[in-house]
Formats: C-alpha cells, structure tokens, sequence
C-alpha cells in the first residue's frame, strides 16, 4: 500500500447486484457517492434499488470506475464489455481468483491498461442482495493486483475504493494471489468437504460423539457448491499443487498407520504432527491460536440475564473483551463463557469476578 | 443407558493425576466422595491433592472402583495391575482408545470380567492438575463400553460414576466406539494437522489472507504430538481405513483438477461439494450448523461495556441467548456479535434492539 492522489468522486458503477455488489452500493451510498447499479436480472436490480444500493442507470452516465461483482466464470466477459463501453473509466471486479479472467481477458484483445484485478476476503454463508450490508468489507483485506504496465492512477483508484468501503488495501500480483487463496481457502475448503463427506452414511452413534473439533474441520464444507466449482475450476494449476503435496503426507501417514509398530513409524507420525503444530502457529488471530490474549473461563447459569450481568461487569472492571467463546451442551444448566483480553488485565479481572461471585473455571 | 441400581459409595481409587484424574477426583469430592489418588510421579500426585482432587493411598484402602488415567499405551498393564491389587473392584479407564488396550488385558490372562472400558469425549488443550476442573465433563458424552460377559453391576457402577460427574453415559461395543471415534476425532485431527503442516514455509503474504475458514480447519493440528501418536497408533486400522476413503476421493478432486475442463469434471466436482453439504448437515449442535436457532447480527462498537450493554438488553427483552460469536479485525473500531437465539423470538429480539438504537447487521 502506498499513498496515492487518486480520489474516488464518483460515480461508481457497479455490475452484478448480488451479495459484494450490493454490498459495495450500501457502503458507497453511506459515504454520498452516486452508484449506478446494473444487473442482468431485472428483479436482482431493483431489489438492490429497493435496499438503497443504488440507482437505475441512465443513458448518459460517465462512471470514473466500474466494480465486476459477477460469478467468477462470467467475469471477464463483463470487464471486457465493461472496458469497452466506459472507455476512460477504470475497471475492477471482485473474483476469487484472478489469473484466468485476466488471461482470458488479454486473449479477448480488451484495454487490459484499464483493468484492475480486485478481490476482497469476505463474504457470508448467505447470498443475494437481501443479505447484502455496508459494513461487509469492514477491517478485511482485499487484494488490488498490481502489474508492471499498469498505471498508479488506476490502482491508486481502486484502492480509494477499497479503503472508503473500511477494507485494507493489499497489494499482490495476480499468481502471488491465485497461490495465496490456493493454500489459505482453496484448499482448506476441499480438506473440510471432503472429511465431511466421510461423514454421510455413517452411524447416528458416530455423529452423537462428535465434539468440536470434527464441527470445526467441517464447518465449510457447507459452502455453495456452484459457487466453489466455478474457484477451483478456476484456480486448478495452483490447487493441485497444494493437493499433490497434501496427498504425499496424507500416504505417509497411511504407510505409518499400516504397520504402526514398524521401527520409525512413531517418529514418522510425531513429525506429521509437529509439523501441524507449526504450521498452525503461523497463523495470527482468533480462538486458540492468538498468543496476544490471555483467556479466562467463566461458568454461566443458562437463562436470560447472566450473559448480560457477566458482561456488564467485565465493563465495570474497566475491561475490554477481545474475543469471546460461548459453549454449552444441549440440556446443561450451565455454559462456558471463554473470554480473552490483554494479557495485563487477566489476573486483575479473575480476581474481581469472582468477588462478584462468579465461578472461574481456568 | 438404562437404569441401574448400582450406587457409587466409594471409596473410588484414581490412578493417574494428570488433566482427567484430577478432574474426576475434584468431581467426586465436589459430592464428598472419598477420593484415592495414585501416580507414578509422586510431584503430582502431590500437586493433585493440594488441588483437593483427592488423598494419598493408605495400605487398607478397599476402592469399590478404580479409575485408571494414564496415557493410552500405558492403560492395559496400569489396568491389570489395579484388578490384580483389588480383586473386588469394579476397573475402568478413560483411554480414547478402546479395543488395544482390552485385547493387551485378555491376552495378559487379567481378570477382564471386572474391567469396563470407558471413555469421557471431553479434555482441554491445557494438561496437567493444574488445568483440572470439577466441571470438565459437564453435559459430555462419556463412552461406557458393553461386551457380551459383562455383568450389569460392573457397567452400572461406571454408568453411576458418569452420571456424578455430570456427564451422559453412552453405551456402545469396544469395536463401535473406536470406528466412531476414529471417524468425528482422529480423522479430523490428521486432516486437520496435514493441512496446517501446508502452511510450514508458505509467504506472509499468504498468511496474511488467512481467514476464518482455514482457522477453523487447522485448530486442532495445535494438539500435543506425543498424545496423538499414541491415540492413532493404538487405533490404527480404524483410521486407516477411513483415511483410504478420504485419499480416493481425494484423487478424484486431483483428477478433476489436472483437467477441470474435461467434460465430466466440473460434475464430478460438484457431487463432492455436495456431498460434503451433507456430510456437515449430520452434525448436531452449534455454528453455522444449527438450524434450530435463528441468528441476528448485531453492530457493537470496540470499548468496555458495549457488549454488557448489548446484553443487558437482551436480558432485558426476555430472550435466552443459545450462542455467540464475536468476530471483530484487528484495528476496527467495530465488532459483529453473532447472537444465536429460538427461531420464534428472532424478529422480536431484532425489533427490540433496532428500537433501542443497535445497528442490526443481518
């Protein structure tokens, strides 16, 4: 990221009025700016109108920029129109891989000087300009791909764009993108689908043990089907890299697990699992893995107001919350609330709660 | 689980003061059970009793019920120690494994007639006394083991144990229990360690995307190796059976990825995205998952006693929060509080808040 005297006036055009391109209209319309939504579906676009995303286009409009927020397969046909019909407007879309559109949009013969790949990291499980909100792209990264021929004016746009909108701008090349969603969601998508999968038909006594760690591994697995088969269609080379090597281990593990007793099967499998150990530790954040925060554990009765008393008092403590996991057993008159703040105040706080008499559990 | 008329009197002996034995024996005394603890390092059995998880043996201890809670390989030889030493107890154990260590104990010539596998789905990542607690197993399923020349006094007087320490006895066969537990624990971990160990030496700016999608698949692989080699070596064939199934599909997807235009491929791929969908839908319980609460995203500025305020006011409108997830970037001035709650009191909950002047998300 760097300074730039591009300035997003508007209007901004924006292409597709599903989740990201409402979401985009709701956030610019918050800031003033006029946005011109267009939609292929008639219903989709005057949904979005109706929830303020935006306005009908008029024949006349002159948009400084055009944001794509079309299925992924469908992207660089409508940047190419895009480009062409808005010739001195900038173009951006928002697709989860970058690579193929961009080569299929040079092989199109389209103003490729104009073109800014984009792609913002968030999104919801839910779909559609109804559950479209201007906060989506509040403190998430989203990727602006930068190019040696491409003009500082352009990017330097798209990046107002994305730092209006509350994102971080995050400047990459567009392989370096495509092998970075590759490792962190790709992948990580087809190793939770298809552990899901070993999941179909087996025992109701089977399903009753599981606990959180099998919900975690599994939890997007839930993710739209079409959706995915369009990214990792899309982002195959770089997927199956990552798969290859996974697949490696994984018959490691399997040779490991075939004669456990052999000389050196313990420490093959030790390794495997050091090596998660490490590689999960390189990840910053939330829930477990964030060393920037001290956790306390609280035990909470299970009706109304409890939550309520326990975070008000954690307010009268002067304390701030970081992060927050609640977790109690279907049937159990009691939850767990696992609380982290800065490390500095955790002591401080144990204390004063469980003068106020609450239980700490660790 | 049926009804028992065995009764747990005590004195109830605990071999084994690491995380789980400490937790029991504070369960138990929490009811004024008469706790005998043991452990081969005498710095922990220590450690344990000052905790108040239990006493030290004395020579004319008579213990209606041993608990033996050492590691998984250590279980079959502790266990034919304890029947041999009481020969009138009732001996169980809490190893996650269960088939090893009773063909170890057959083939050892004990008396296994007294011997009732056992198996709490409950722990921390934490080990250790000092991690214990009372509650540990609170709402918890805890495998009870049946075999055919079993006799009820021995499995109701474990299923009376489970029962006081507040956890639900689950009664299944040796062989049952560790397909099912090999399929929703010891699959996802190795799942869940190979994908972390793809992050060992990836970019920084790779990680920098991360979200929380590969954090939910990689929190596990933060599990202690030596533990887990020791729980997929005593449960190898279980695993590796189901770690087949998982390869071959996995070839499919690299199949299909090597040539993701070949016709054919984009299907094939989508019936495994499919199957994943309800492979997920099978799991019980919270997260996205849980389709028998509604949810509601709510705005919450980042300082000390928002959240309590937020609270309070659902406390206040009379409605019982069934989950929470906290989700908020690091540098934003804003969190999302995801609230959980009963589908008939969602719109309600959503009026009432929106009145009282919180920004309802989704």
């Amino acid at each position: 990221m760097n300074d730039s005297t591009a300035r997003l006036t508007g209007p901004v055009r924006v292409v597709g009025a599903g989740l990201l391109g409402a979401s985009i209209g709701l956030g610019l319309r918050a800031h003033g700016v006029d946005v011109i939504l267009s939609d292929a579906s008639p219903a989709n676009l005057n949904l979005a109108i109706d929830y303020g995303a935006g306005r009908a286009p008029r024949p006349d409009d002159a948009p400084a920029l055009v944001v794509v927020c079309v299925p992924p397969d469908l992207t660089a046909s409508v940047v190419a129109a895009e480009l062409a019909a808005f010739p001195n407007a900038t173009v951006t879309d928002v697709a989860s891989v970058k690579v193929a559109p961009l080569t299929e949009l040079e092989a199109s013969g389209a103003d490729t000087s104009r073109y800014v790949g984009g792609h913002p990291l968030a999104g919801r499980e839910r779909g559609g300009a109804i559950s479209a909100r201007a906060d989506l792209f509040i403190g998430r990264p989203w990727v602006v791909c930068t190019r040696p021929d491409l003009s500082r004016r352009h990017t330097g746009l798209v990046e107002s764009l994305v730092l209006d909108l509350g994102a971080a701008p995050v400047e990459m090349t567009t392989v370096g993108h495509d092998a970075s969603v590759a490792l962190v969601s790709h992948v990580p998508q087809l190793v939770s689908t298809l552990m899901a999968k070993r999941l179909v038909g087996s025992s109701e006594q089977a399903i009753a043990l599981a606990g959180q760690g099998v919900r975690d591994v599994t939890r997007v697995a839930a993710s739209d089907p079409e959706l995915w088969v369009q990214i990792l269609g899309s982002n195959a080379p770089s997927v199956v890299q990552i798969l290859r090597a996974y697949r490696d281990d994984l018959d490691t593990v399997i040779g490991v697990l075939d004669d456990p007793t052999a000389p050196g099967a313990r420490r093959s499998l030790a390794e495997e699992l050091a090596a998660g150990n490490a590689g999960v530790a390189r990840i910053p954040g939330k829930h477990g893995q964030d060393r920037r925060f001290a956790q306390l554990v609280v035990l909470v009765d299970d009706r109304p107001g409890e939550l309520a008393r326990l975070f008000a008092e954690i307010g009268e403590a002067g304390v701030n919350l970081e992060d927050l996991r609640l977790e109690h057993s279907p049937g159990a008159q009691i939850g767990l609330a696992e609380i982290s703040v800065l490390p500095e105040v955790v002591q401080r706080l144990s204390d004063e709660l469980a003068e106020r008499g609450w239980r700490i559990a660790g």
